[in-house]
C-alpha cells in the first residue's frame, strides 16, 4: 500500500488548488473529513464575518439593518451563485429549505396546466422530494399521479429511460442532478430535450452537484431548480437553499405558497397578494438572516477556485480512490455502489459492504494517532465518501482507505454495536 | 413636560425588572429603541454563545454535531417556549417561518374535513396570513372561501362579532392574537368557545403577543398556533418561528407539506412518508441551525423575568405613554390608533398623524445629543411604538415623546422626504 502514499504526496504537491485548504483552519488536519457532501466545513472567514455582522448589524443597527443589506441579501447571494450554476443573475434567490422551495415550484407547475396530470421522477431522487410530491398531490384532487422510474441496477438511470415515461400528460420531470446515494450524474441536457419535446418542464435538485462540478442550467435548457447550500457550498448547518427559475418562465408560473416577503409591496399591507417583480416572489416569510449571511464566504471561495479546476481535481481524487478500492477494498468484500465512469458520477462514491454501518462507526473513532475519518453511512449498506475538491488532499484519501483496511482486516468494527443514530 | 421626566425617573427606580436591561449591553443607551415589537435587540449572551457554538459545533464537530444537539434543537427550544404560551412540553416545535408554518396548519385543516368550506378571519390579521390562505385555497378547488370580518373602527374587533360568521361550514377561525397595526388583543378564549360550538378549529398567530404577555393556549382551548421569535423573544433577524398543535388534535391532522426531516425515519429513505411521532412531523427540510441557536438566550431571559411581571410593566409603560399622549401629542394632531383600555391591547401602541411618515424619519436621525429614537411606521399614517418591558425604561418613553414634540413643534420633519423605504 506504501506506493499509494508516495503517489498521494506527489499529487498533493502538483495540486494547484492546495492553497484553499488553509481557508478552513486546522480542523481538517485533525479529522479526515469525507462528508463535505453532507455538511461542508466552516470557512475561517465565516466565523469572523458572522461575529462581526451579529455585533454590528443586529447588535448596533437593529431594525435599521433591514435597509442596509438584509432586505437585499437573498437576491444578492443569488446573483453570486448564478455563475456557479450557469444561470442569469436575476434567476436565483436564496430562501427556505430545499424541500419547501421544491414545493413552491411543484405547486406552481401543477396550477399552471391542470390538464397535465403526470409528474415523472426516478427512484434515485432524494426521498424528501417524493414526500413533497405526495403531500401536494394528495390535496390537489384531479387524478394526478407520480410515475417513479426504476434504475435497473439501483446505481444509474440513463436519460433514454425517460423517453417512454414522458407523455403529453406530463407536467413535470424532476430528478436529483447527482443521486444522493449512488452519486449518479444525470444528463440534464438530454432529459430536458426529451421533456420539452412533450411540453413538460424539468425541475432539477442540485443539492449534490452545486459547488462540486460546473452546472450550465441555461445552456442545458433546465426550467426550474432548487439546491442546498450546506454541502459543497459550505454555507453552514441547515443554511437556506436556493431557487432557480428560467427567466422566460417566471411570469407563467402562478404563485401558490404566497407570503408577505414575496409580495410586490410587503409594507403596503394590502389584503390581496401581487407578486414582487422577479425572483423575490419566491420569498414567503422573513428569511433567517444569520444563517443566510453564513453562506457568502463559501461562495467566494468557490468563485475564486473556479468550478472547472475543482471538477478536474474531484475526478482525480475519485479515480485515485477507485484505484485503491480495486487493490485493497474489493478483496475485503466491498463492492462499488456508484457509476464506474467519472462522466456519469458526481463528487461522492458509495462502497457497499455488509458491515458498512459498523465500519463507518469505527472510522469515526480516533485511534492511536490516526485521526477520526468521517464518512457517512446510507442504508442499507453504503459507506459514502465525499471527494470535496476544495480542501481534500490525496493523502487524506490514502489515509482513509488505509484506516478502512485496518478496521476490516483486524475486525475492529466488531467492537461497535449495530444500533444507534445514523445521522452522519 | 418636566414633571413627566421626574415621574419617569421615579418609576424606573421602582422597576423590579430594571436589571434585565443590562443583558442587552450598551446599545439601548445609544438608541431609544421602540421597535422591539418588530425586531428585538441582541442579548449579549447570544453573541458570545453563537461565536462559541459556530466555532465548536460547526467548526470542530462538523457533521457529528447533528447527534450532539442539532437534531433535537427544534424540539428542545419548543419545550423551553411551552410555559411562555401555556402549552404542553410536547406541543411546540421551532422551524421555518411564521407564514410557512401557518400554511402547514391551514393545509392540514383543509384536508381534515373537506365538507367545511369556510375559513373565517378578520381584517386586523397580518396580511401574510391572507396571502397564505388565498394561495392555498386557490389550488384546493371545492368552492372554499375566506370570510373577512371587518373591524368597525379599524382598531378593535370584539369576539361577539365572530358569532354570526362562524357556521357549521366553518373549518377554521384564524386571528392574530395581537393585531400588528392597532395592537388590539383578541379574546382567544371567547373566540374558541364560539368556534368550538360550531365544530370549527381556532388557529392563533401569536407573533405580536408571545413574550410580551401571559398566554394560556391550553386553558383557553386554542387548537393551533404559530408565532414569531424575532420580536419580543429577541431571537434575531428572521429567526425560525414556532408551531403549536393541541395534543389531542395531532393524530387527526393530515400532513400536507411533508419533508424528510418530519418523517418517522429520515435516514430510512423509504419512498413513502410516515409522520414522525409528536411535533417533529412539522419539520419539512433541514432547519437553519445558526438562526435556531440564536433563539435560546432570549427565551432564558423571559423565563427568568416571568411574563406576569413583564405584562404589568408593559401596561405601566403604555399607560405612562398614554398620559403623555393626552397632554402633549393629542394637541399636536395625533390620534390614538390603538384600544384605550389596556385589557384590550398588546404591548405596542399606534398613533396616527398625517405626517407620521416624516416624523418617523426625523425621529430615527440622531440630533445634538439626543440619541436616535427608533419607532416604526405602518401605512397610511401610524407611528407604532413598542413597549417591550424587558429592557425599556420609563425615561426612554419620556425622551421619545419629548423628541416627537420637538420634531412636530419645530416642523423639523419637513426636512425629510416623503419617499424612501419603509422597512423599519
Amino acid at each position: 500500500m506504501q506506493e499509494y502514499g508516495t503517489k498521494a504526496r506527489e499529487m498533493d504537491e502538483q495540486d494547484a488548488l492546495a492553497g484553499f485548504r488553509k481557508a478552513f483552519g486546522t480542523v481538517l488536519d485533525e479529522v479526515i473529513y469525507l462528508d463535505g457532501n453532507s455538511l461542508g466545513p466552516l470557512p475561517r472567514k465565516t466565523l469572523l464575518m458572522l461575529d462581526h455582522k451579529v455585533r454590528e448589524e443586529w447588535g448596533q443597527g437593529m431594525i435599521r439593518s433591514w435597509n442596509k443589506g438584509w432586505f437585499d441579501l437573498p437576491l444578492r447571494l443569488g446573483r453570486k451563485l448564478a455563475p456557479l450554476i450557469g444561470a442569469g443573475e436575476d434567476e436565483v434567490i436564496f430562501c427556505d429549505s430545499v424541500t419547501v422551495n421544491f414545493m413552491k415550484l411543484v405547486a406552481a407547475v401543477i396550477q399552471r396546466d391542470p390538464h397535465r396530470t403526470r409528474i415523472v421522477t426516478d427512484d434515485l431522487n432524494f426521498p424528501s422530494n417524493f414526500y413533497a410530491l405526495d403531500g401536494l398531490l394528495k390535496g390537489s384532487g384531479n387524478g394526478r399521479e407520480v410515475l417513479y422510474l426504476e434504475s435497473p441496477d439501483g446505481i444509474e438511470l440513463p436519460a433514454d429511460l425517460f423517453r417512454d415515461a414522458i407523455t403529453q400528460d406530463t407536467a413535470l420531470v424532476t430528478v436529483s442532478h447527482v443521486a444522493f446515494k449512488s452519486g449518479y450524474l444525470h444528463d440534464l441536457e438530454a432529459i430536458c430535450e426529451i421533456a420539452h419535446s412533450k411540453g413538460a418542464l424539468v425541475l432539477a435538485d442540485l443539492s449534490h452537484s452545486v459547488g462540486a462540478l460546473p452546472i450550465h442550467l441555461n445552456e442545458w435548457g433546465v426550467d426550474l431548480a432548487v439546491g442546498c447550500s450546506y454541502k459543497y457550498l459550505n454555507g453552514g448547518p441547515g443554511a437556506p437553499a436556493f431557487v432557480f427559475v428560467r427567466k422566460e418562465l417566471l411570469e407563467e408560473l402562478p404563485q401558490v405558497l404566497t407570503g408577505w416577503m414575496g409580495c410586490a409591496d410587503p409594507f403596503g399591507f394590502s389584503r390581496t397578494y401581487s407578486p414582487a417583480a422577479g425572483m423575490r416572489r419566491f420569498l414567503v416569510g422573513t428569511p433567517p438572516i444569520l444563517s443566510l449571511q453564513a453562506i457568502e464566504p463559501g461562495l467566494d471561495l468557490l468563485l475564486e477556485a473556479g468550478l472547472e479546476p475543482l471538477r478536474r481535481k474531484a475526478v482525480q481524487l475519485s479515480e485515485f480512490l477507485l484505484e485503491m478500492y480495486e487493490d485493497w477494498l474489493q478483496p475485503l468484500g466491498f463492492t462499488l455502489g456508484s457509476p464506474l465512469s467519472p462522466e456519469r458520477r458526481g463528487s461522492h462514491l458509495s462502497f457497499r459492504h455488509p458491515e458498512a454501518y459498523r465500519i463507518n462507526k469505527a472510522m469515526i473513532e480516533p485511534r492511536n494517532g490516526v485521526p477520526p475519518v468521517v464518512p457517512d453511512f446510507r442504508k442499507p449498506d453504503n459507506l459514502r465518501l465525499g471527494m470535496a475538491p476544495l480542501y481534500l488532499r490525496f493523502h487524506d484519501i490514502y489515509r482513509a482507505v488505509q484506516r478502512v483496511v485496518a478496521i476490516v482486516e483486524s475486525r475492529e468494527f466488531e467492537y461497535f454495536s449495530h444500533d444507534g443514530p445514523t445521522v452522519t
